[in-house]
C-alpha cells in the first residue's frame, strides 16, 4: 500500500476553503511518511492487514504535519521543506486555526480504527500527543533556562522525537494484534531509534556537508540551540581541569546573537574538536543503534523486521 | 453532580508548569459551565447516570475553553471573565500549545466514555469539533467579505454557538440510552436555542443594559461586526424604497475605525430604531425559542425537560 497514494486521496476541497486549502498545502508539501510507514511495517511484521492500520497511520502523519504548523508560528521559522511555511504564505491566524482543525482531523481519521480496537489506540495516541507537546515546551523552556543537563536534553528530545515513532510502531503491531511484549518491545525499538535520529541530527548540523544536509550547516550554533553536541562539550569541558576555559569560551560565544556567523561557527567547531565531541556523540548514536537492534533481536524475524533492521544501520551513516 | 467541582478535581500540578498553568488558568475563570450541564440534563432526561456521562461532559467543557483560548489569540481580546488572556498573561506561544494541550486533555477525558459507546461518542464529538472550527473561519471570512447574507450569518454562529450545545445535548441523551429520535430531537433543541441565545447576544450588545450586561455595550458597532442586528437593518433599508439611504449611511459607518466610537454608537442606534430593527431581531428570538419549546414537547416530561424548558423561556428575556 502506497502511503502517498492514500494521503493523496483524502479530499480538502471542502468550504470554507480558508480553513481547508492550508490543511491540504501542509499534506502535499511531502516527507517521508515515516511514521505511517513505520505502523504499516510493525502491523506486517505480525501479519496485520494494511487497510487495517491505515486509518491510524493517516492519522500519526495528519497528526505529525499539524505539530511541524504550529511548531513553524512558534519558532516564526519561515521555509519548510522548501516552501514558504503556512503563516508567511497566510498568516498567523490562519496557521493556528487550521493547525487546530488537522489536529481534529487526526482524530478523525483515528476514529477509523475498528470499534473493538479503538479505545486503547485511542489512549495511545492521547498519551503519544500529550509527550509531544511536553516536549515542545521543554524545547522552549530551554532556551531561557541557563543550565540544562545532558539528562533533560534527552528527555526532551525523547518526548518531542521518539516518542511519536515508538506510537506509530506498538499502534500498528497493537492493531495487526502483537502480545503486549511484542508492543513494548517495538515501541522501545522506536525510542533507541529516535534518539540515535535526533543525535545525528545534531552531528550534522555541525559536521554535516552543505550539499547533502537539508538544512544550513551551522544553524544550531547561530541560534545558540543548546543540542547534545554543545551540553556535551560543555560537559567534557567541566570534567577536565585543562579544558575548563572551554566552558567559558562556549558559553560566552553563546550568549551572542550576530548578524554573521561565519566566524562563531569557526570557533565553536574547533572547541567542539579540541574537546573529541564529535567521537563523544557518534559513540552515543551507535549504542542507541545497537540499542535498537538489539531490540529487533527479540522480535519475530520477517521481511518487516529485516526493514527495520535496514533504517537502524542507517542511522549512524546517514549525512542527510 | 456538582460541575465546578469535578473540573476543579483536574489535577493540573504537573510538568512542564509552562504547559499546564495556563490550561488550570483558563479552567479555573470559571462561567456557567453550560455545555457539562445540558450533557447531564440531557442524561438525566433518559435516567441516565451522572458518572457514565461525566468523561464526556467534562471534555465538552475544556474543549469549550480551548476555543476560547485560541479565539482570543486570533481576536487579540486582552480581557476574558475579568482577568488577562493567557496571551497576556504568558504570550502567544504558550497560549497557541497550551491550547493545543487543551484540545488534546479533551479527547483523553473523552477515552473515558465506556468502551462501547466511545466509537459513536468520538465521531460525534469529531463533527462538532470540526463544525466549530468551521464557523470561526467563516466567522474571519466575514470580516473581509464585502457581502454577508442573513442566511450565511445564521449558518455561522450555528456552526460556532449551536452545535457545542446541540452536541452536549446529544451525546448525554446518547450515554443514557435515548433512541435515535431522541437524541436529534435533543440536538435540533440545542440548534434553535443557541441560535436565540446568540441573537438576544447581538440585540444585548446594542441595546442591553451596560450594567447587567458582560460586556461593553456598542461593542460590535464599534469593531463594525456584521451582526444579525446589522444585517437585519441592512435587509430591511434595502427592502424599502424610502429607507435606501440608510443602507449607505450604515456602509458609511461600517467601514470607519475609530478611536472615540460614542457618536458612530449614538448614530448607528437611531438607524437601527428608524428600521424597526430590534422588534424584527426580537421575532426571531421568539421563534426560535418557540421552536425550541415545541421540540421539547416531544420528549418526555420530566424534571430535566422542565429545566430545559426553563433554560429556553429565559432566552428572549435576559439580560446579561
Amino acid at each position: 500500500m502506497d502511503i502517498n497514494n492514500e494521503i493523496a486521496k483524502l479530499d480538502w476541497k471542502r468550504e470554507p476553503y480558508g480553513l481547508y486549502e492550508p490543511i491540504e498545502y501542509t499534506l502535499a508539501a511531502g516527507g517521508k511518511r515515516v511514521r505511517p510507514h513505520l505502523a504499516m511495517i510493525a502491523s506486517q511484521m505480525f501479519d496485520g492487514k494494511d487497510e487495517d492500520v491505515l486509518p491510524a497511520a493517516l492519522a500519526l502523519e495528519v497528526f505529525h504535519n499539524f505539530t511541524l504548523l504550529h511548531d513553524d508560528v512558534m519558532d516564526k521559522a519561515d521555509v519548510r521543506r522548501g516552501r514558504p511555511t503556512v503563516h508567511v504564505k497566510w498568516n498567523d491566524n490562519t496557521a493556528i486555526l487550521s493547525g487546530d482543525q488537522m489536529l481534529i482531523e487526526a482524530y478523525k481519521l483515528l476514529s477509523g480504527v475498528s470499534a473493538d480496537k479503538l479505545p486503547k489506540v485511542l489512549k495511545l495516541f492521547n498519551q503519544m500527543a500529550t509527550e509531544i507537546c511536553e516536549g515542545q515546551q521543554y524545547d522552549v523552556d530551554f532556551e531561557t533556562q541557563e543550565q540544562v543537563t545532558i539528562e533533560e536534553y534527552l528527555k526532551m528530545i525523547r518526548l518531542k522525537t521518539s516518542v511519536l515513532l515508538a506510537n506509530a510502531l506498538q499502534i500498528g503491531a497493537y492493531i495487526a494484534g502483537a502480545d503486549e511484549q511484542a508492543q513494548e518491545a517495538l515501541y522501545q525499538f522506536g525510542i533507541a531509534a529516535g534518539l540515535a535520529f535526533q543525535i545525528q541530527d545534531d552531528i550534522l548540523d555541525v559536521w554535516g556537508n552543505p550539499k547533502t544536509f537539508g538544512k544550513v550547516v551551522g544553524g544550531d550554533i547561530s541560534c545558540n540551540k543548546k543540542t547534545f553536541v554543545y551540553l556535551t562539550a560543555l560537559h567534557r569541558a567541566t570534567q577536565s581541569s585543562t579544558a575548563l576555559h572551554h566552558v567559558t569560551q562556549l558559553q560566552q560565544w553563546y550568549s551572542q546573537v550576530l548578524q554573521d556567523n561565519t566566524e562563531k561557527i569557526v570557533a565553536v567547531k574547533t572547541i567542539f574538536e579540541q574537546l573529541e565531541v564529535r567521537e563523544a556523540c557518534e559513540m552515543m548514536v551507535a549504542d542507541y543503534t545497537q540499542k535498537a537492534l538489539q531490540i529487533l533481536a527479540t522480535l519475530p524475524q520477517n521481511a518487516a523486521t529485516a526493514q527495520l533492521r535496514q533504517l537502524a544501520n542507517k542511522l549512524n551513516t546517514r549525512q542527510d
